[in-house]
């Protein structure tokens, strides 16, 4: 509950792990004595930057349904908790954006994708606090069109029609990507158009087949979740948008392929003039292979970073390896660990994981999912 | 507890269900009368025919990791209740076979698979009963050689090995049929070896590729499991063997494709002429297609009754319908529903399911699974 006061135990509980682990940090009793007062008298209490840090890389790595976390130490965390305007907080999005794929600085490559995480102000017991509506900082427009068709990408079609609500006119492409909507306390929801040198885009292109350019089809490099709350040692953070690197799954087999999302697969097997008349020609499942390995080449092909799943799986596993040895269980969802496509040929797909909910995560409010 | 006297409050729970269910069997009270006596003086009760049908039927229905249950109403139950020695057990595996595979009668298809389930003398409490070691009535052996490879089926190297202590020799080839081996409480562990009659099987081929043949890749007919005790108000039928037919991945995703089992996957993509050099070329999830393709098409040429897991993920779904009508919930397992290979191109992977254990049901007891 984002509106209730601190609770002193969580807070210990997270500050001693720290502690614990960070030896450079020095004794933890200090600190504790100032963060029980801090709480006594303003119901909260402020982290280190150290802390914020530390707690943000442990939020990853208690993500059980993140096959990715082999690589939790190497979160970059930008400590944003200063920022109050839309305008302050918009501007720093765009900053997050260019650091995690690599077009921030002229000494590094477009492409080279990083880890990132931007921790804007914590919400404080019982008051109202800055977030952002989107689901993810970049994402494609979806629009309804007379004959119950969908041009973009269905799932945004109601999010699309709450920005054309508050004025927004996207182009009515399929692939358009959607303004951020920043909502404060102060100054309520304001859009704002990503500029170019935020969204890293690849078309898609296939290895073998020259038709497949045609189909138009493209999709953005970093994927970046923007409405899940982290949480750590009893302070709520509800605007920390972060991202890692795509895994092509989960444009080849999940956005791009889904029934209820841009639904290529029928389109695609019948440019590949597959028998399309009965499921048993598994006319699907080669088709799902095709549009994935189109992913993983395009974006091979322009140097913008990108995990297969058989990688990912093998990673995953090392991890697990790296976590026992330390004294960890990993926590972990079987059915968001294992690939949606080929999940037997990965060596994930092969034991089971224990599910529990360890502290500091991510959490999507049920506000959010809205 | 297989040693304990049945619980009455079971008992009971599954009679009312079973009378409930079919009125043509009459009022529950005189039969729940005649139970309790039978409880009181025995430790357990002997079901009906009807009861025993209708208790496999459910248990069929209750199998939560079991995807074909959309016809659960059509499970054929034969009533081998007073086999007792190992020649009359393995006589009535034999006719399970036949009549199974569709080879039992003139008038019937080879090939036309029926679900079926024997069901042997149930457990008298206290007391040792008969059961098959297998782990299913047909399978391959698996021979470790010299050099730590394995010919055929590597799961069954440590079964095929017992088999040899006990005197049986296999030819020693990729796909050798095991035998039997009945253990009743008076003979001790007795070995059959199945007729030709019993085992229908498929020569693997590939609807385009024809080196596939030379792979000399074959499978059986009818996946029969004989490890799992069928548990019906209280009462325990340790020997009660079962069989549906197969979903094309049992065979092509997991039996021939695990690293652990016949692994083909890399040869099939060696011999498809695939880029192995790297996993990003997605040559495994290839080659896995292929191979599913192979199983299926050979199936369907020879006339053999098989599914594909995008027919049997909407057979499910509508299931799932069916039940709803009937004020069901379905227990399910995601993990085993969702199929091995293309999961996410199939309606069965985008919802979740509540995994609850009800009766009647199947059980994998400890001492079957060694
Ligand atoms: C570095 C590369 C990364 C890879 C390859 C990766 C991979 C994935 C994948 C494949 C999923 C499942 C997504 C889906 O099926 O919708 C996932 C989920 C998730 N990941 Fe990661 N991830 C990475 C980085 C990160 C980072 C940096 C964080 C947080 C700091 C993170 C936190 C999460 C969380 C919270 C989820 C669950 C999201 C939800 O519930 O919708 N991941 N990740
Ligand atoms: C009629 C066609 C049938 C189909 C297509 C079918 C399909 C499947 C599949 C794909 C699995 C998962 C197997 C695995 O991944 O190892 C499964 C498991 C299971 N099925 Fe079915 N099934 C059928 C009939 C039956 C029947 C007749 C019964 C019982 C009367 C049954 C009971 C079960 C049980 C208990 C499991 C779990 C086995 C375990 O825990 O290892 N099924 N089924």
């Amino acid at each position: 509950d984002p509106d209730a006061s601190v609770d002193f135990a969580e807070a210990e509980e997270f500050l001693r792990m720290c502690y614990g682990d960070n030896s450079k940090l020095g004794s933890v009793e200090p600190r504790l004595a100032v963060v029980r007062a801090q709480i006594a008298a303003t119901g909260t209490y402020v982290h280190t930057p150290d802390e914020l840090a530390y707690g943000a890389r442990v939020a990853w790595r208690n993500s059980s349904r993140c096959i990715g976390r082999l690589y939790w130490r190497s979160l970059v965390v930008l400590d944003r908790r200063r920022a109050r305007t839309p305008e302050e907080i918009f501007a720093l999005i765009v900053r997050h954006l260019c650091m995690a794929g690599g077009t921030a600085a002229a000494n590094r490559e477009p492409g080279a994708i990083r880890p990132v995480i931007s921790v804007f102000p914590q919400a404080q017991p019982g008051r109202p606090y800055a977030r952002i509506w989107n689901e993810q900082l970049i994402r494609y427009a979806g629009y309804r069109d007379v004959n119950g068709g969908v041009t973009g990408d269905p799932r945004a079609v109601r999010f699309t029609e709450s920005m054309r609500d508050l004025g927004w006119r996207g182009k009515g492409d399929a692939f358009d990507v959607l303004p951020v909507a920043i909502e404060t306390p102060a100054h309520g929801v304001r859009l704002f158009e990503l500029p170019e040198r935020a969204v890293l885009e690849v078309p898609l292109v296939h290895p073998e087949y020259a038709w497949f350019a045609e189909l138009g089809l493209r999709w953005h490099a970093v994927p970046a979740i923007s409405n899940m709350r982290l949480t750590i040692g009893g302070v709520h953070y509800p605007l920390a948008p972060f991202n890692g690197w795509y895994m092509g799954t989960e444009i080849g087999a999940r956005n791009l392929a889904d029934p209820d999302r841009y639904n290529m697969v029928p389109v695609v097997a019948k440019m590949m003039g597959l028998d399309t008349s009965k499921p048993r020609t598994l006319w699907r499942d080669r088709a799902l292979v095709e549009l994935n390995r189109a992913v993983l080449w395009s974006f091979e092909r322009v140097g913008v970073k990108i995990t297969d799943h058989h990688t990912e799986s093998d990673r995953f596993l090392a991890h697990i390896g790296n976590e026992a040895k330390a004294g960890r269980e990993v926590p972990a969802d079987w059915s968001w660990i294992v690939p949606p496509m080929s999940g037997g040929a990965t060596g994930v797909f092969h034991r089971y994981y224990r599910e529990s909910d360890e502290r500091p995560n991510f959490y999507l409010d049920a506000d959010a999912r809205a």
